[in-house]
């Protein structure tokens, strides 16, 4: 029996993976063996998801071939746009990504289809369920989710917005998704092979992969860096905001990583996008503020700023809600969860740890009239 | 770094629970202290889901208000009726219920509640959620779910016959759930408790242990195990059967246990309500089938029954389709999840292990022009 004292699996072996390697000696990401700072400069979304579910990069054709395909996937079936307009106004986002696509599992069970041509219609139309139900309650109005150019970065902002994005808006969201895209043994990647590994259905490990992304100390913590950074009109008062709620043992969401110790690769490139987007809109107050706390946090804490920290103005700029900024990293990460549950089933067996009792001893029988 | 060499995660301990022990001595199993033959015995399910959720067994007044507070929280919201009804009626059940709780979610979200009154409105109407699907699809009305006793175990039999179920049959239908309610860190109820640990909302963690129990290794065995007993006339065509299954290596579902190494207790029990319901209904068919595909598995593999095995004649008994039988099991498991994802919550660490890296060495970038 192995005692894991500390919790949480920290430094747990759960299984092998060929997907990603993330965080060797402290700092470093690859996606079947890429790196990411290659990925990100040289392979479009698409790319990146063909290589993570198909194995390999596509050549020419089959990438101009997966694009159609996943173009010609963004019609939602009439009784699931049904409930999505049953769904109050009020819905968090992710509860409209988690039971939308669960019902889209009842509508397209898996028997008879592939694991990829699941995983592909599932990144084709998450966009689609959540800004169709988006613009329903906020607009009245059914919008036509196969709008929108052969991108999914594309077709996701022209969904949002009602046009098309310009092209460095669509380059940036694009470059996001695949940061984002996949991440090793991440708790909802983790809990989507638990799931997985009873041989249940794809969609079910999907939910589980989105039900365990929406909590704060995962996908919610770039939403909460942003209503951290955009608090601050500039950086010497986030700077004295920042050393007053380090003094006050406040956590700052954005910085250090479970697995990285040295630094995240992802940030820096979605930092030099943020600057970017910044100079494009002529607004520099949200990124001058993020240097700043980064500084801060760098000199008084050692922490660095992981990809939450820097995704979180460059998604303003982009004009996403930030409500929606953990549905984009779902968006995103749709492609790794359906790597893994695709792993999981080639070589399974049942995750089922055990646990360390704490409770009462064994006691007798108590009867209804002796209770107090 | 520990590393899990057999996989599964099998042996390793993946944190504290003081809610049930299972298998100590590959045997024996509690709930809080309180052995599971001292509470099928004594304890109807309402005291038992009582003990897990709110840590001690109910006084008569502490009782009666909770059977009369679960009874009050059985009406579902119009709109989930009408997502239920736009559901195809070839929906895999548990897709039913995983979709019905994630919407459910989004009509009733979790701010503003506790943690207990969620579990209770859980237990309470997720027969209701399963039984209005059914009737609506199947006959075309539109049931009152409203209906039936004041006990979990009497409302599910009493929504899907119509009728009011017999003592027995009630009786049998209640104990089954206390023995199905919790069972420590089995996969459904770790995936939860990962899914609580990002610190995510409880119809997240509950939706995550539905999509994970949905498998065939986990709660689908029952209705594997209906299937098998299901085909024999009697007990020599059984024997026959299950010894040529066994020399082409077949798996026999509902026998031997990861954790239970000697014996699952809870298999008695069920295996001695089995009997009584058969009598009853004046057919042994299927129980001296089910006897003697025990004896064989036995003697010939050393494998002993387990909970699923002697449930699927009782539930057919009690005429409970095959396809229902993993959805009772959530109905008796939302107790033990909800008791688990409070436990996790109540000293909560993210649950994120590690991977062992068998993929790609790192490679330079291959230009798209170069791929084949």
């Amino acid at each position: 029996m192995t005692n894991n004292r500390t919790g949480g699996l920290a430094d747990v072996i759960a299984g092998q993976t060929g997907i990603s390697t993330v965080g060797k000696l402290g700092r470093g990401l690859t996606y079947r063996g890429y790196s990411i700072h290659d990925l990100a400069a040289n392979a479009a979304f698409e790319e990146t998801a063909y290589l993570l579910i198909y194995g390999k990069l596509p050549n020419e054709t089959e990438l101009r071939l997966y694009r159609s395909k996943l173009a010609g996937l963004r019609a939602l079936p009439d009784s699931l746009r049904v409930i999505l307009e049953r769904l109050p106004d009020t819905t968090h986002p992710m509860d409209v990504l988690r039971t939308g696509i669960s019902a889209l599992g009842a509508f397209e069970p898996e028997e008879g289809r592939t694991q990829a041509d699941i995983a592909d219609r599932l990144m084709a139309c998450c966009g689609a369920i959540l800004l169709y139900w988006h613009h329903y309650h906020t607009n009245g109005t059914r919008i036509d989710t196969e709008a929108g150019g052969d991108s999914i970065a594309g077709h996701f902002l022209h969904l949002l917005h009602g046009s098309r994005a310009s092209e460095l808006h669509e380059k940036a969201m694009d470059v996001s998704l695949t940061l984002y895209a996949e991440h090793e043994f991440n708790a909802s990647t983790f809990a989507a092979r638990v799931t997985a590994s009873t041989l249940s259905d794809f969609y079910s490990a999907i939910a589980t992969g989105i039900g365990t992304l929406r909590g704060p100390l995962h996908g919610g913590a770039n939403e909460a860096a942003m209503e951290l950074i955009d608090a601050f009109h500039n950086p010497d008062d986030a700077e004295h905001a920042i050393l007053r709620m380090l003094a006050s043992k406040q956590r700052i969401m954005g910085f250090g990583h479970r697995v990285y110790t040295v630094s995240d690769p992802r940030s820096d490139i979605i930092k030099e996008w943020s600057s970017r987007l910044s100079s494009d809109a002529g607004d520099m107050r949200l990124y001058v503020v993020s240097e700043r706390i980064e500084q801060v946090m760098r000199q008084e804490k050692q922490l660095f700023a992981n990809l939450d920290f820097y995704s979180a103005s460059a998604y303003r700029f982009m004009g996403i809600p930030t409500k929606f900024f953990t549905p984009v990293f779902v968006l995103a990460r749709l492609s790794g969860w359906s790597a893994h549950i695709m792993e999981q089933r080639a070589a399974n067996r049942l995750i089922r740890p055990s646990a360390s009792y704490s409770g009462p001893e064994p006691r007798s029988w108590l009867p209804i009239d002796q209770r107090t």
